[in-house]
């Protein structure tokens, strides 16, 4: 399986994102700044794999960072990891996780506490590897045996540590034996669905098809497709998702032609502190995405562009959420918080 | 304005639309096959421009064939025409009018029948742009002042003999002096939104932003767009109409935020014959347009790809269909046969 994101002596090492999959190379951040940088560039992209390489970032500052300095560079590494991608909750929630452990250790050695910070770092690498497994075994009920799944970006192995959230739920009922085949939209502008996802399925002789974003709907009319799964970036209280540009329109046609709808997301991708999903910023990305592709122009010279990288799907689109502890269903506001409060299950922590 | 297509005593000369924006070039087809090889590759494009494309072609066709010949070649010249593209209508009602023009003629010299095909092409590009000019009177008051319009590919200048059905009423509303800004859909996989429409509307001074398609969803929820006016290559008797694949979401996202959804469209773009959109054939294009942009590789090699180049918008999406006689509204079934069969108006044939 392909490694996304790897704590080496050297530093962070990244399968580069922006690369493949016509080149398949690996970056090494051997400075927190780096990791703020490949997260920011999406060298590193996908929200669970966001949340692991900037907890990787913050024990690569610690243990880079000399012993006297380090009460002052805290913050800093903290909040440069966090200045990079305003949209994914699972950041600050990594950034938050590794915070709370270093106040607890406030006093210790400086040996300890970075001991401490790597091996945090590395649990929520292997915590969100055995989490995509677990949302793999609620979900893969949940596919149709024999019939085309839709998906829009990538929440595969990619988007995380391994395995992948939506994608994980496609591995996981191909692996009970369903027969499963695959549309992926190819995810203009940064061609997540072309790029990463077909290379991903490929790789693990799942049948998928590729098509450009704007044929979804033509597909989900067709009746060829069963359910639509895609992952999550964040997800208001109420359900509300915020999730890859382009997913609020294939929610909006997947309910028009009665095709269920599934978000598959970590527990960590919840923010029960917002109330609905218009409070999730939405992150606008340079241009040149949208003008070029591979360095190549598209577009008339100096023409004008908006570039949002994600949209939100209110809760009344999604048939449902699988996570790790099971599957919300509506009314959200309800199961949602019943599943953060719920303690880990096993499959959780194996 | 932009030259589409022109008839010239070397050949038919077309703005070749595969590389624009970059390179405006223009190609000379100097016999019938080569226009249909034009027609077929897509140098030119557009449903009304297809249709100039194709009876200028069977023109040329008939005045480069020797006397003795034509009568065994002419039924070959209209068959190769007909054969490069099966979804737009206009391509057969142009072929169908050049061929009752020739069968009128029979026993006539062949100078005689050069000269009333020469003529009858010209005679179908004119009408073509004064059709053009009648839709954009018939739409400019559908167009709100003061806010933007989100239209998909292009139905534009570069798909008619000039001024564009879509682009058209725009263009017609701009004039009349309102404040239009438009969202230009890229319009995967050709791009003729970001090649073509941001190129045109630029060159007029008409205010574009180019989004990717998936941004549309998100644009038409934010309250931004007022309306959306798209062209069709083919529209059934009870309203269903085909148009560039992409078309049909962009609808069903309008309607869900209660945005008006118009088509534009010359009345040579109606088949009564057809009952619904059902029997619209949809034509499949090369993977290739998918995979590779300018020739650069997006996915992995050897991925399968679906490239359906049309898709089909059911007719309760579509608020009204502006045509040179007039604007049809629901229920299409009575309104659409009742503008097909009104005398032309003076705007047609001025």
């Amino acid at each position: 399986m392909v490694e996304t994101v790897k704590w080496t002596p050297e530093g962070v090492v990244m399968i580069d994102q922006t690369k493949l999959p016509r080149t398949v190379e690996f970056v090494t951040c051997r400075t927190y700044e780096e990791v703020a940088d490949a997260i920011r560039t999406m060298v590193v992209r996908g929200a669970p794999a966001i949340g692991v390489a900037a907890a990787m970032g913050v024990a690569l500052g610690v243990v880079r960072t000399p012993a006297e300095l380090l009460e002052r560079e805290f913050p800093k590494i903290c909040a440069t990891l966090a200045a990079t991608r305003p949209t994914a909750v699972n950041l600050f929630w990594a950034i938050d996780r590794m915070k709370r452990l270093y106040e607890s250790l406030r006093g210790a050695s400086a040996e300890r506490v970075r001991e401490a910070l790597v091996a945090e770092a590395l649990r929520i690498y292997e915590e969100d590897i055995a989490v995509n497994r677990a949302i793999g075994a609620h979900g893969a009920p949940l596919v149709p045996d024999g019939r085309s799944v839709l998906t829009h970006c990538n929440a595969g192995a990619l988007a995380t540590a391994g395995y992948g959230t939506a994608l994980g739920v496609i591995r996981a009922a191909a692996e009970a034996g369903k027969r499963v085949h695959v549309f992926a939209d190819e995810t203009r502008p940064f061609l997540q669905g072309a790029r990463l996802t077909a290379w991903e399925l490929m790789q693990d002789g799942i049948p998928v098809t590729l098509i450009t974003d704007n044929m979804a709907g033509h597909f989900l009319k067709s009746g060829r497709i069963g359910c639509v799964i895609v992952g999550a970036d964040r997800i208001a209280r109420n359900g509300d998702t915020a999730n890859k540009i382009g997913t609020y329109p294939v929610a909006v046609l997947a309910r028009e032609n009665n095709v269920p709808f599934y978000v598959a997301a970590p527990i960590s991708t919840l923010d029960l502190t917002l109330a609905s999903g218009d409070l999730i910023p939405i992150e606008e990305r340079p241009a040149a995405e949208v003008t070029h592709v591979f360095g190549v122009p598209l577009a008339p010279e100096g023409v004008a562009v908006e570039n949002p990288a994600f949209d939100v799907t209110p809760a009344r689109y999604i048939t449902a959420i699988i996570t790790e502890r099971g599957v919300a269903r509506p009314p959200f506001e309800e199961s949602l918080p019943a599943l953060a409060a719920a303690p880990q299950t096993e499959e959780v922590r194996p």
